[in-house]
Formats: C-alpha cells, sequence, structure tokens
C-alpha cells in the first residue's frame, strides 16, 4: 500500500493532505494514539504542503531562515486507533508576516479526530531575528489557494 | 545528581514542580528541545503533582476513572537546551468539574522557557461517559493551595 | 510526493521496502537521525510487509496472537539527515517458528546506513504463553520468497 | 518523590543507577512499555554515569569529541508496566580504546526486565576521524569500579 498526498476541496478553500498509518510507537496503553504522538505528523503536514508549492523547508534553512514552532494548539475529538491510515489536512490561516500560521485536521475517513493549529516565525539564522516570510512563499501559498481562515 | 520534586509558592499560589534533564532523545537538529518533547515533560508534571497529594492515577485507572487529554496549549518562549535541568511547575487553574485544566510553565533556573495549558476529561471507563471530578481530588487540590488561576 | 511501497531483488532475494522522510521529530543535535528513531521505522516496514503478503497483524492481535519483540539489534553505518527519504527494506532470516526473526536494511538510495535484526515471539493472548507461527503465516513468507539469510 | 541515583555492587563489579518512572508516553498499546522507549533511559543512564565520574558530555562535545553510537543491542525478558520505577543500571565492559562499550540492566524491584549493550565510538569533531578515549577518561572509569564484564 502507498500512502499518498494532494490537495483536497474544503469549504472554506484548498487544503494539502497527507497519510500516516498509525504504529504501535503512536499508540498508549489507553489503546489509543498517545496525545504527544501527533505532533510528528503536524509537523510531515506542513513540511509536506510547502514542498508541494515549491518550497523545500531544508533548502530555507541554507538561505538562512529557520522557522521554530512559537505556539501550538490541539483539540482531541475522537481517539485514533491502532493501523488507522490517518489523513492530515493542512492549510494556512492568514498571509504571513513575520509569523507563518497553520491549521490541521486529522481524519480517519470523514471522522475528525483532532483539530489543531501551530504558529511558526520566520527567524534570520544569522542575526537571530524575527524576519518577514520570503514573498515568493506568499504568492505559491496563495495561487495555491492555500490561505484561508 | 538526583532530580528533586517539591512545593514552591509563586504569585498565584502554590505550585508543584519536577526537574527533568535535557537528553539527546529530546533534541532536534535546531540544537533545541523538540517543540514535541516537551508533551511527556507536562504528562510526567500533572501525574506527580496528583501523586503528592494522594491521587495516583493508576490507581484511578484501576477504580475506572480514565482522564484523556482533551486539549493542549503551548507557547515557546525561549529555547530548551541539551543537558539543561529544566524544572516543571503545575498547578490547577480552576475548581476540577468533568475536566481538569492544569497550567504548566517550564523553567531552567530563573528564565521561563514553556507556557502551556492541559486540559482533560473525567471519564468513566465501564460507560465511556464524562463523570465529575472525585470530591476527594478536588478537596485535596484545595487544601494543597494548587488551585489559582 | 507519494511514499512507495514494493518489492525488490537482492542477491539473497526478495525484500519488501517501504519509504520514510526524515523529520525534524526523527533528527537531533547532532544534526543527524537519533539512533533510537529508527526502531519505529523497522516497526513499520515489518509490519506492512506483513500486511503486504495478507497477514495484517492488527487481525492477528484480535485473533489473540500477540507479537512482542524479544530481541533487538542495530549497527549504525552512516548517518541519515534531515528531509531524507529513507527505504527501509525487510525480509525474514529463517522459517518462524514460535519466533519471527526479520533483517533490516535502511537505505538512502544506495547507500546503506542501518542494518538490524528484530526478533518477535509469538504469544498466546489468553495463555500468555509461547505458541507457534501460524502455518499460513509460513506458506505466505515461503511464497513471497521472502525467507532467506 | 526524588528519583535518586548511586553506585551498587553487583557480582562482577560496580554499577551506577538512575532511575526512571514509566509515562504514558512510554506505554503502547500492548499495556507495557514500547521495546523503543528504552533507548532514551539507556543514553540517560550512561550520560549520568559519565557525569558523576566527572565526565560530562555536555563538555566533551565542546571539547571536539562527540560519542554517536555505532551499535546497539537489547533483550527484551518481562515487560516494564505504567507507573513503574525503572532503574537503569549502567557499567563499561571493557577499557575503552576508540569505542566504548556499556552494558546495561533494567530492573523494576530486584526483577531484571531489560539487557542492553550499546558501543559508542569517539570522534573527533574537526577531521570526523575516530579518536582515542581521552587517558582522564579511562582512568576515572577504572577508580571507580565501573569497567568489568
Amino acid at each position: 500500500m502507498n500512502y499518498t498526498s494532494g490537495y483536497r476541496e474544503r469549504e472554506g478553500g484548498k487544503v494539502f493532505f497527507i497519510h500516516h498509518r498509525v504504529r504501535y510507537a503512536d499508540t498508549d496503553k489507553m489503546d489509543m494514539v498517545y496525545h504527544g504522538s501527533y505532533i510528528p505528523m503536524l509537523e510531515a503536514g506542513r513540511v509536506d504542503t510547502l514542498r508541494e508549492i515549491g518550497w523545500v523547508y531544508e533548502q530555507m534553512e541554507k538561505n538562512g531562515i529557520l522557522l521554530p514552532v512559537v505556539d501550538l494548539k490541539l483539540k482531541y475529538l475522537v481517539p485514533a486507533r491502532y493501523d488507522q491510515v490517518l489523513r492530515i489536512e493542512s492549510h494556512v490561516l492568514e498571509r504571513p508576516t513575520a509569523r507563518l500560521k497553520f491549521s490541521f485536521s486529522i481524519y480517519q475517513e470523514e471522522t475528525r479526530l483532532v483539530q489543531a493549529e501551530v504558529c511558526l516565525a520566520f527567524v534570520d539564522e544569522e542575526s537571530g531575528s524575527p524576519t518577514r516570510a520570503p514573498q515568493g512563499l506568499i504568492d505559491s501559498l496563495e495561487e495555491n489557494g492555500l490561505i484561508h481562515p
């Protein structure tokens, strides 16, 4: 089985999704996914979304822009279970300035399990100071319809 | 070196703290603690706080009460670094009803690195339905001065 | 980008591979994959290999057979780096009896990074005792050419 | 409750131990500690052993010596359970040359749960080449009786 990724139309606009199969490593003794195990799935979701529109995060780093997480919110609606294939949907909430605000929904089939927001800061590696989002990145997000509330 | 725990007076009231030394396992290639690595520290903080006032979570489970996380918020203020000894301070934000709202601050010496809130739900294991916090737990939290905004 | 899986011919026989993209979550401050982060990749490799030949581990569990890991060996040859797409190749070392011995190689393109062996035990859930591998599983592994040293 | 560390006499010689309380984060749906969750415990065990005898790994790194893991072996004897306090005992198997071979036993009270060996390589950070163990480190290990099979 291959784990696909792609775009999907949602009410508010387009989202980009990836898949993740739940592993034993993700679960805890309550027989569900440990609440911390969703964090790397969100990371994978946003990095692959940026890659899809031509912005490889690893390349941004080499160009001296870091993107640390400054703020994280998760709501756990329904537990995910072992071996389920989860679909992580990502989009950006508003036009990035010095910050990049991602919204995520994690689904198992058509059931929404988790809702999350992650805010990242653009930081100039050399100075360690906040910096503005590259204009090209803003344009790519807009052209692909990925910015909406 | 031993990792101690105990109470500490804060402006709003008392908090209970534990310590965690940052491991390679907690770090990422940005040479700081990965943003997801704080989640198990928060878990350790609240479970040891409850243990301190006589409520062993494992025992609550055996008595049929589960406490899944329903909501999580983290703010990352200053990066934690490898080998630092972090102090995780915990208290409860309001008198628990069917929910238990923990507030956490993670410090390295007197620098606050992370601020977090975690909301847990009391769930009756048999029925799977929300249930009220045990009165004894509410009393223990109050007697120990651990409930404050 | 989709993460594919499939068979590949190796000198000793066939292997089944999956892919994993290295995340920040997998790395450590030495700017490489943390040595413990390969463990869930091996888990994913063997579970997907069994699924491919018709043995869904989750179903085996429901049928009362557990497969805990009893023994693990890893050799780290070359560090894996952030954002690399790793290929985890799996096969079985010998005809399973009460144990199932997997061999793994993790590659980045044609460079072998990690070599690993994981031994699992078939355990009857009810009695907690070791049990023999299901004959159908042995047959499936053999028919697919996945058993070789 | 405080988590203590210290020396203990074993048949073959002295070991240094630390404690770790099992968290939900460490467990999996088989209601035991996930086999990969022991890896950070071993890391904590060996780093704290070196610290105890005056060798702070973080300082060694600043002096240009890295210690990546090259080889790892674990045997899982008895499952560890949620909320247990585990004792991780560490010693060194032979006089270090360019490699440092640690042996570990993880106990819950007097029951041995896991036996492990981890081999690390001394690497000169600048050249990336293997290098010899600092003589002072060898001496400290010997003086403290921590080298034995």
